[in-house]
C-alpha cells in the first residue's frame, strides 16, 4: 500500500481536473487573445474558471480575481508592488508580517529589508497564531501593509484573519492573507471577512502545480509585477495558460462544493490517526485541534529525529514531511516549532501529516500500524530518548507544545 | 477545412508533449521538493527536462536555464533584477533595447522610467532590424543592459545577436535577448553566440502556455523575481511545475532536433504561400525573405484594412493576425510597420500569418484561394484603396517597404 500524508506540500491533480484541462491543449489552444476563433473559442471556458472562483470565495462583483502562475508571484507581487507604490514612491516605510509565514512571504520580506523597509516579525503564540490585537500594537502611521497567513501549512494552525482585518480596517493599513493552505479545507468568503488581498495556489486542492490568483478588493491599484501586454487588464501579463485556469476553476469548485460535509470526513480520518498516535508516550500535537485545518497534524515524537521517522515512514511507502517542502532539503529544525518555543532538539522530531479527500480509511489503519512501528523501532535505538526521557511532562510545558 | 496560421501567437501543443507531460498529473503528483518518494519519483523526468533544454540550446555546464511562468516573467525577471542590482543599488542609470520589441519588454521599459531610468528604444531600420554598431554607438559608461529581441514576433526578422553580443562584451555591458520568436524556428547556439541572459517561451514550439525559462550565462548573480524556498537553487521560487517542464523539454526536443530539414519544409510551404499572394498588385512583404525565421510572412495589401482581412479569413475558418497577439484587443496600427515608416493608413494593413511543422500542403492551397477572393472582395467595398491607388510604387519607397 502506497500512502500519500503529505498533501499540505501538493496534492495529486483530481483526474476530473485533468479531464477538463486535456481539450486546451492540442485542440482548443488559440490564444485568448487573439481575434479570430481559435482565440475566442477559449473565452467561455475561462469565463466559466473565473466564475468557479469568485463563487468558491464568495468575491464580489467589484473585486479582481487575477490568474498567477502560483501563490509564490501572488505573495511577491503584493509585497513588492506595496513597496514600489507606498514606500519607494511614498511616505510608508514599514510592513508587518509574522515569523512563521511561508518563505515565498518570508524571504520576500528579507529582501525588502535591504532595499530599506522596515519588517515587523510578529511571533506566534502558544497556539501557533498571531492574535489581532496584537497586530493592532505594532502598526503605525508609516505602517503600509499587514500580511497574515490564514492557515499555516506546518501546523494547520488558522489564523483570526476576520479579527486583524478588522483592525486593519480600523487603522486603514492594507492587509494581505496568504490563503493557500485555508482555501479548500475551510471556508473562505471574502465578502464576510474584508481582506485586501488574497494568495491562492491550485496545487493545494487537487489542482495543477503552477497556477494561482490573487484576489485584489475592489480591484485596487496595485502595480504589476509582470508588465507586457493588456492581459487580464494589464494587471498580470503573459499568454494565458488556459488548461490550467481552466484546471484551477474546476479544482476550486470542487473543494469548495460541500466543504463542510467533505471535511467532516477527512477530519474524523484524522482525528482518529491522531488519537491513535497520542496514545504513544510523549507525543505532542502543536496547536489545538478545533483551530486547525481539518486535515493537519504536526506531531512531536520525543527521541524521534523528524528525519529519521520520515525514512522509516518512507521505507512502508508512507509520504509525510518534517515541515514545509519548501526547506525539507535543509533538514532543518521545524521553524514554526522554534517560533512557539520548542527547544531545538525537540524542534527536529516533527512529523507533518496532511491527509486530502483521497485519503482512505485503510490508508489510516494501515499509516496508524506502521507509524506506532516505527517509534518503537526508533526510540529503540535512539540514545538521546533514553538519556533525557523526561518525567511527568516536565520540559513539556517549558517548550509550550499542546499535549493531548 | 481550419487553417491555423497564427503559430507566432501560440501554437498547438504536440500531442507527444501531452503524452509525457500526462503522468505528472494524477500518478507522480509529488512536489520535487519533498524528501519521500513520492517527490523523488520526480527527479528523473525533470533532470531529462533540463538536458533537453540544454542540448536544445548548446548550453555550458556553466550556465543556469531557469525554469519560469513564461518569456513575460524571464524579461521582467531580467530587466527588473539589472534595475534592482545595477541601478538602484548602483552606479549604473541606462538601458538600451529596441522600439520592436514585445510588449513585455517595452511596458517594463516603461515602468522603469517612471523609476528614474533612462532607457533608449533603438528604431530599425529598413529590414526591421537594429545593427550591431547602432547598438554600439549608444553604449554609454552607465549603460547596464542592451535588450534586444533575438527575432521579431511580427515580421520574423532575424536580429544580428551574434555582432550584438560582441559588441557588449567588448564594452562590458550585459546583454538580453528575447529569443522567444528564434527557438525552434532558427538555430540556438549558445556556446557560438554569448549572450547574459535569453528568455524563451515553451508555448512557441509546441509546448503548453505558462512556461518559460531563463537562460543565465555563467550562472551570473541576478536578484530573484520571485523570492522564497530553495528552489532552483534560490534562483525562482515557487512549487514546480513538474508537467509542463517536462513538456517544455520534450517540445524543445523535438522542435530542435533536426531543425534544418524541419524548417526546410515550412519554409517552402510558407515561400509558396507568400510568392502567390505577391502576384496581387499592391501587396508588399515586410523583411528580407532570407533574413526572416522560416515560418513568417508580414504581408501588408494596400486598400485593405487589416481587421477586415482577419474578419474574412476567420469566416473561412483561417486564424491569422495583425501583429502581436498581445495588442490585438486593440485593434492597432501594426506597431513594426510604424516603426519601419509605414504612413498609418498602410500599418492598419498588415497581416501576419505564421506557419508551423503542423501545417500541410493541403491547407496551404486553401488559404491562398480564399486569401486571393478575400482580397478582391475587401477591395472591391474598399473606397480608400480606390482614391489612393499609388502609381508605380511612389509611395512604397517613402514608407519603406520591401515589395517583392
Ligand atoms: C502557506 C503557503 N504559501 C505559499 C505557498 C507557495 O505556493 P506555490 O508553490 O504555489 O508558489 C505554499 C506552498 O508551497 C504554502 O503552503
Ligand atoms: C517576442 C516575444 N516575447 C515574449 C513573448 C511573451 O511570451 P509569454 O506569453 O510566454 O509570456 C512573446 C509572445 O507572446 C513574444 O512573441
Amino acid at each position: 500500500m502506497q500512502v500519500y500524508l503529505d498533501n499540505n506540500a501538493t496534492t495529486m491533480c483530481d483526474p476530473l481536473v485533468v479531464d477538463a484541462m486535456l481539450p486546451f491543449f492540442s485542440e482548443l489552444y488559440g490564444n485568448p487573445n487573439s481575434l479570430h476563433k481559435f482565440g475566442t473559442a477559449t473565452h467561455p471556458a475561462i469565463k466559466k474558471a473565473i466564475d468557479q472562483v469568485y463563487t468558491a470565495l464568495n468575491a464580489g462583483d467589484n473585486d479582481d480575481i487575477i490568474f498567477t502562475s502560483c501563490a509564490t508571484e501572488s505573495n511577491n507581487w503584493v509585497l513588492k508592488s506595496v513597496y514600489h507604490d507606498l514606500i519607494q514612491h511614498g511616505e510608508k516605510n514599514h510592513i508587518i508580517t509574522t515569523e512563521v509565514e511561508h518563505p515565498s512571504v518570508l524571504a520576500t520580506c528579507r529582501a525588502l529589508e535591504d532595499d530599506g523597509v522596515k519588517v515587523t516579525y510578529l511571533p506566534v503564540n502558544e497556539d501557533g497564531v498571531v492574535e489581532a490585537h496584537t497586530v493592532k500594537s505594532f502598526i503605525t502611521e508609516r505602517t503600509a501593509l499587514v500580511s497574515v497567513m490564514w492557515a499555516s501549512n506546518e501546523t494547520g494552525s488558522i489564523f483570526p484573519i476576520k479579527e486583524i482585518s478588522e483592525v486593519c480596517q480600523e487603522k486603514g493599513v492594507l492587509f494581505h492573507s496568504d490563503a493557500v493552505q485555508a482555501i479548500g479545507k475551510i471556508p473562505v468568503d471574502l465578502t464576510d471577512v474584508k481582506v485586501d488581498f488574497v494568495s491562492m495556489s491550485a496545487h493545494k486542492f487537487h489542482g495543477p502545480k503552477g497556477v494561482g490568483a490573487l484576489y485584489i478588493r475592489n480591484s485596487r491599484k496595485l502595480s504589476p509585477l509582470l508588465n507586457g501586454g493588456e492581459h487580464m487588464g494589464g494587471r498580470r501579463s503573459g499568454t494565458l495558460n488556459v488548461p490550467y485556469i481552466v484546471g484551477m476553476g474546476k479544482a476550486i469548485e470542487l473543494a469548495t462544493t460541500n466543504i463542510e460535509e467533505k471535511m467532516a470526513s477527512i477530519r474524523a480520518k484524522r482525528d482518529r490517526l491522531e488519537d491513535a498516535i497520542l496514545e504513544l508516550d510523549d507525543t505532542f500535537v502543536v496547536g489545538k485541534r478545533e483551530n486547525r485545518t481539518p486535515n493537519t497534524i504536526l506531531i512531536s515524537i520525543r527521541g524521534v529525529e523528524g528525519e529519521g521517522m520520515l525514512w522509516d515512514l518512507n521505507n512502508g511507502q508512507i509520504g509525510a514531511s518534517t515541515g514545509s517542502a519548501c526547506a525539507s532539503e535543509d533538514l532543518e529544525a521545524n521553524t514554526v516549532m522554534l517560533a512557539i518555543g520548542a527547544d531545538n532538539e525537540l524542534a527536529h522530531t516533527g512529523i507533518r501529516l496532511s491527509l486530502s479527500r483521497f485519503t482512505t480509511d485503510e490508508e489510516i489503519d494501515y499509516t496508524i500500524d506502521h507509524f506506532k512501528k516505527a517509534v518503537l523501532r526508533l526510540r529503540g535505538i535512539s540514545s538521546s530518548f533514553a538519556k533525557q526521557k523526561p518525567t511527568a511532562g516536565g520540559e513539556v510545558k517549558e517548550c509550550e507544545l499542546h499535549h493531548h
